[in-house]
């Protein structure tokens, strides 16, 4: 949970250890860490958390560039660096103080409230001058902004190998910008859907499906691949050019993601909180293990043969599952919360495919459809959250997001063009567009 | 060392500490964490040193998908993930209790005692709850989990290129959920080998002899891949299709190793522990420093060329060496132990070819004789403990492994069947079981 | 700032938290963290920082193994962990003790002053025992030795496809047990350029231009490839073979970089210091994000193609360029010196190349020349530093490198050779000196 500004319902638990804290100040002979300790404590975890979160940009780039085929790698890899540094310029000048607009942190700065610079502590700030009950604005902002960059990540991936360079990174402005701190406003930012009791801990709605609505919107207006459709209704395998690239970038993604969920308890300065943090990546690896398994046996029983790119991406749709609670199912819960996320991905994939809607990466069966699942089970394991509740908020994220990003896509498309020449898409993006090989030294088949 | 009963011979030092704890308690002006602080500092080498270890599981992957030929890279990329995940689930379903059986910890669920369902602190757990002189059981559970896990991979490797998906799986389900526990609980568990004064730091044995003795097991069963031994005794080699990958799995897993080895310090909340983490983190680095050097060496000298898949196992194999004891030595120690390791494997990479022991990636001179080797050098530095101890220790964990392991081996081989038909082998089993190249775009040589 | 005997200006911040750390021994109900929790904290910087400074030794040889043509990966890759293994035994032999030459730490051992084993403290330190004030020499070892391995590192990447490994492995042995110690010592050993006033927060000069420094002497020594430049002045491009290799080397020299800069703050036990290491994390990734936005727009105006490996270059042009002053720039700042970082590479590239000095990667653009313009822009945002004293503090490390660098490569070409025939550097280095190609299975074109 991520509110500044209210006590969420699933972090109602840590509030009995403020008596706890407050001994610290009242008993001769306390055992609780200093006012100062678990400041650094929360501290270090934003900036462990960060680090592990910013690392799943690459795990994204890997995971994508070994899906693609050889000819759109180095195309896939530049959207890939190019958008998480365009979210980290536009969350600082736009962004953080979006979404967070009641901060006091917020300094109006020469280009007005929103165009706002993110103002750090000083050099050197006092334990005086701190607030010491959370943590550094520094590694807050740090924290924040990766999760940013990950909504936009998991665009890039479904609309791989047909969309130009340029127009793709003016829409990674507009959603870095303005779609997500918009819609994360509204709950971690203190916003209406907290209000209503939405919960989304470490945003499977916020972040996964947020993301996956941009590329739904993306992948309407921009169709399919050349080809990837026949007319006779069969759909065309394209396989991705390296699957080690891909496990690989599978494998990163399930290490940052103890970031992003460990990361979200927001506060690690007291038993109770750096135990939850311990819950937090427990549950995180075990759903993650379960959905690679539920897709390891379910594509073993469908089609009678493993298919690694199903569990890679069973694996990724159990950790999108278990983003929006990771801290009270059981670990038992956790198994089967992220196994149904497996079992999501393999109906998905082909579904998907059946409407035509061309996902190179299967980034909206794991983000979209099982991030819609993980905010839906939230209610089996979280006191005082409803079924009702988290439909309601999932469908309003999904709205504004789809919508917003429908437009978005409309002009550019109006606009820019999106789509290369169809000799270009054939021959790949990497010449036609950048000129420059991914694997110039292997001839190709 | 992990026992959780024992005070172990190398820790006694640390009891010198305890009265600067206890100061915390008594003088008006301590300068001693507060015992939360410590729990939290404890909590938190388990969560860093658990995703480090995890991280290894990607470097088995890469390391393996490196040295095997490219058309068996998609079905090592899925062992890989498919054996992280079933340990664990196994280790959460079996594992964890079977291995620490005494623990309090345990909560006998609904499958009775064995087959329990391990209970993690609540949520918010209150600081007087709590027990302040460990760390929380989700941190410690997360930890041992990426233990188990890594004896798996280790199987992976050797068995590579040859044998069937499903047959290898079981074994895994079976190594992570019984073997592995029940042997490790012998030290860990604070069982009879801890009692018998065995010393095993981080896993020279537990883990890393372990993981070999199984693949050894797995590897007589199983026989060579087709045509690696000729009948004239030539040894037929079959170079590994990607070596970047193979450098970067190197690479990963010596990252991964400060975390197998620092975290296996098991405290980080006192002056006395954190220092002997930092003694931990330069020794380990040194080892696998050396272990790399003297297989650069040793190549040179005795090939003429340096062989740089001898340098990658040399590294590890340093660092296998250095597991058993990584608290004790000088750095001067850890320099020699490390590089023994790695003369242990230029030599005995082509003692096991004249065996017509056919070890795909070399895991069984890295982990099993260089975690023998490291085994043995523990009296060398670490006060209390004795060769004899030390081999009668390794004997025991190496005999267990290995007969239970060829049992299952030899049934497992009578009921599914190990190997693929001869066609699919050399078709390789990318196309033959799983219908997916790794590299579809890349004509082959 | 890494001196441990002076207080240099960037940190005369901190001291105004001097008085809220005494705060701690006079109040009768302090906030502050105990010493001994000071100390563990800033035990445990070094010890995340340090793993994060490793983690870079991997993403330079994924970057170079990436950048080079396929018929020299093995070489790369051979070459970059050799240098990590040689400079992680070097440092201990020899640079450390040359490094920190005052410091009671040094051990006389059995080969003299600067032949001294560093002695780590003893197993199990008691608090009383420790000088709480810093964090364990083991920790702060491991730290160091690090960016002593980042410098060689930098070396090889300019000197790929044409260099004998045995000469370069000499030459780090040099680089590594002297070079870098000396002249990190004038500044970071208390030495003459710190009392000076120069100022390199975490290795501008020290690190990445020294590396640079010594990477040009040897390439002019050892010239360009064959047909790089031609007879008319052409340049002729030889492609990196593995773009997918290259961007996960960036990625994962950038996920180190944030250990390599906020490591350096040196403490993390006061709310000041762990707020300090929050501004340098953001910092460091604005400055990485804008050099890489900044070569893409350029390499965009410039050519009217985006260029990858300007992309590449330039994020890690924007991560030198704030390297020198990491913490007291505003995001603002940090913006604008990476984004200078990152034009800087987009020209001086082909400048390069006009000169004719073949740098295979980009190293100098990067580590030099952005270094200097790192170790220049200081004085915009830090106190008592000034342009004058950055520039000699540049030109002094810069001649001393340079020249040392120089004499060793012209005693190393008449001793040794540098060079393979040319009829082996034709063939690539991978069968001619190590006979084992690292793509075997993939055909060249």
């Amino acid at each position: 949970m991520k509110t500044k500004y209210l006590l969420p319902l699933a972090a109602a638990a840590t509030a009995t250890l403020l008596p706890g804290l407050g001994l610290a100040q009242d008993a001769e002979m306390s055992t609780a860490p200093a006012l100062e300790t678990s400041y650094i404590f929360t501290t270090l975890l934003f900036l462990i958390g960060g680090f592990l979160v910013f690392w799943m940009a690459a795990g994204f780039a890997m995971l994508e560039a070994g899906l693609v085929r050889s000819k759109n790698v180095t195309m896939q890899l530049t959207k890939n660096i190019a958008l998480f540094s365009i979210a980290a310029v536009m969350y600082w000048l736009v962004g953080f103080n979006l979404m967070y607009p009641g901060d006091g942190w917020m300094i109006a700065g020469w280009l007005g409230p929103f165009f706002a610079i993110t103002s750090l502590e000083p050099v050197g700030l006092a334990a005086e001058a701190a607030t010491l009950d959370y943590a550094s604005v520094g590694s807050d902002f740090f924290f924040q902004l990766m999760f940013c960059a990950t909504t936009a990540s998991i665009v890039s991936g479904t609309l791989a190998e047909r969309i130009k360079l340029w127009p793709f990174l003016v829409f990674v402005v507009v959603l870095t910008g303005f779609i997500y701190p918009i819609e994360a406003s509204w709950q971690w930012g203190g916003g209406w859907l907290s209000e209503a009791g939405f919960s989304d801990f470490a945003g499977s709605t916020l972040v996964h499906a947020a993301g996956g609505f941009a590329a739904l919107a993306g992948a309407i207006i921009l169709g399919p691949r050349i080809g990837k459709y026949g007319k006779d209704g069969k759909v065309n395998p394209m396989p991705g050019s390296n699957l080690a690239l891909a496990t690989l970038g599978t494998f990163i993604l399930w290490l940052g993601w103890f970031g992003f969920n460990g990361g979200s308890q927001l506060a690690m300065g007291t038993v109770g909180d750096v135990t939850d943090v311990s819950r937090i990546f427990a549950n995180t690896n075990m759903a993650a293990a379960a959905g690679a398994i539920a897709a390891l046996i379910l594509t073993q029983v469908m089609y009678g043969k493993v298919d690694l790119t199903m569990v890679l991406n069973g694996a990724l749709a159990g950790l999108v599952s278990i983003t929006a609670g990771p801290l009270d199912p059981s670990l038992f819960g956790a198994l089967w919360i992220g196994a149904i996320g497996g079992v999501i991905v393999v109906f998905a994939v082909p579904m998907l495919d059946k409407m035509k809607i061309d996902d190179v990466v299967g980034a909206i069966p794991v983000h979209l459809i099982a991030g819609f699942w993980g905010t839906l089970a939230v209610p089996f394991y979280t006191e005082g959250t409803s079924f009702g509740t988290q439909i309601m908020g999932f469908a309003a994220i999904g709205a504004f997001v789809f919508v917003t990003s429908l437009i978005v896509w409309v002009i550019l498309k109006a606009v820019m063009g999106l789509r290369p020449s169809e000799e270009d898409e054939v021959n790949g993006l990497d010449v036609s567009e950048l000129g420059m090989e991914a694997y110039p030294d292997f001839t190709k088949g």
